[in-house]
């Protein structure tokens, strides 16, 4: 039995993402991180997360390059933790259990909400798309060897 | 300290899909079910589980509504899992976080991918869009609360 997700279906991204998040508080701590929070106390008081696991926990996502750690410019002995690129990319995933969360669990819309800068508005649902934008459900879908993939236009030819 | 997730953060459909899904397991579970499989002995191969832990992950994945359980027609001493329509709508979530490990921990694609019916060729990513299907980044947010939020259209007037 392997005892490391990434030992199983070696071919897909999922289990190396399972394994970088580490546990359900992973995903609370990037969503407070989202939210603007980014010292320790902060982070505390916002999940009621234990400290030895909070300290954990930011110390595996800093070590998955998730989050960086810097020191307070204007207090040495304080910490901030901030999403890296790597953790940014981590939002749709983040938003696409939300969504559900909220569709099937809590009944009532999340607040507060993300919406578009632009016009104010909240964004659309997270769904899947063909490469040239249109919506697909799971009925539309077929899965494929790598091996049989066209490239784009072969359909038309 | 909440010692459930839904104590913390209330209204937010994130600790919400967190505890409906459990651990890490409960998402490895539903890939190989959007793979096909459906019967225990099939996970057990395909996942290199405990077999407790499947039979775990399996009994609260079903108490949530996604996965049902049926006993087969030919073989009464087996039972069959199967996604609901609950279970199918996680399926964005599951992509997103694939094609995330896809490319940063895994460095070559996954293998098998899901490719659109209609022409044979790879899903888009997962991506966050507008209410008019612009895709947005994270810069292009902003955090409001319900109250502040405008009908589409609000803008304009």
């Amino acid at each position: 039995m392997p005892t490391d997700l990434k030992d199983c279906l070696a071919e897909c991204g999922l289990p190396c993402a399972l394994e970088a998040m580490g546990d359900r508080w992973s995903f609370m701590i990037l969503r407070a991180a989202f939210n603007g929070i980014c010292h320790f106390e902060d982070f505390l008081d916002a999940l009621g997360i234990a400290r030895n696991i909070l300290s954990n926990r930011l110390s595996r996502l800093v070590d998955e390059e998730i989050m960086q750690r810097t020191v307070c410019a204007d207090d040495r002995r304080k910490a901030e933790y901030r999403l890296t690129d790597k953790g940014i990319d981590l939002l749709p995933a983040l938003l696409a259990l939300r969504q559900w969360g909220e569709k099937y669990g809590l009944g009532v819309p999340s607040n507060p909400l993300l919406a578009d800068r632009q016009d104010g508005l909240p964004i659309g649902p997270i769904a899947i798309q063909a490469h040239d934008g249109r919506q697909l459900t799971w009925h539309d879908l077929q899965w494929l060897d790598r091996s049989e993939i066209g490239a784009p236009g072969d359909c038309c030819n």
